[in-house]
């Protein structure tokens, strides 16, 4: 197996254990001892650099509102230290945002990241863009009254 | 140089010489006689397959808001048949938009794009996602009166 084919497989991995099944302890496995958020407009974490704690609180923060979310990679793409991942996401909105109360209806969203490794093969940190107006636009759509 | 490295610079010239100076009409030496957008939230072409003529009008219609525009790459990840490239952009909004008349002022946004190629190295679609809520909310704040 190539370097390329591992680090693929690694972080299939840490997005299935960390983020769609919501066990932050196991990113000790995966993310460096510091992590840069280098561009993630609309992350709240865009700019900064987490250690391991800061890294696990982001997670369950991020994911309180969508407990059951689940990533669907399309696209995964090895250059260099770098390894792109292009994505569809679903999730019930099932816990509250600032503006927007739960409703239990499904979210969708889509995106690519591009995540760095260092010589250990764990995550440094990720360059995001996210469609977020599509996220803002079903929220609304979801919190008007049924016609 | 290396299949990977030329297509880099492929892509890094149709950048430049169709989004950035707006020639259409060099998409001949890098278009494919059928590209597909295979993902694009927002764009009004997403979904759509398009010959040359069709890509040269997306061209010309999407730049016709924004006739400085200028991508800023800020990385290229090649692997299998495509080339990944992320992207900051900044152009003056120069020209009328539905609901945003023209400001004459600077708006930027970022993205990441997947470019597919085919055997003769020309490109066969894409899958793209843009911050496109960042936009709105730069042509929102472009329109409100100077405080």
């Amino acid at each position: 197996m190539t370097v390329a084919h591992d680090r693929k497989q690694r972080l299939a991995r840490f997005i299935r254990e960390v983020w769609d099944e919501g066990d932050a302890d196991a990113a000790d496995a995966h993310v460096a001892d510091a992590y840069v958020i280098r561009h993630d407009p609309g992350d709240p974490w865009d700019g900064m650099t987490l250690d391991l704690a800061g890294f696990k609180d982001r997670v369950r923060r991020s994911r309180a509102a969508f407990p059951d979310q689940r990533f669907d990679i399309q696209g995964l793409f090895a250059d260099g230290d770098e390894v792109v991942m292009t994505w569809l996401w679903a999730a019930t909105h099932g816990g509250d945002l600032p503006g927007f109360p739960a409703t239990g209806k499904t979210v969708r969203m889509s995106g690519a990241t591009v995540y760095s490794f260092d010589e250990e093969e764990r995550l440094t940190g990720h360059w995001q863009i996210t469609d977020r107006l599509g996220v803002y636009q079903q929220l609304q759509r979801n919190l008007a009254p049924d016609v």
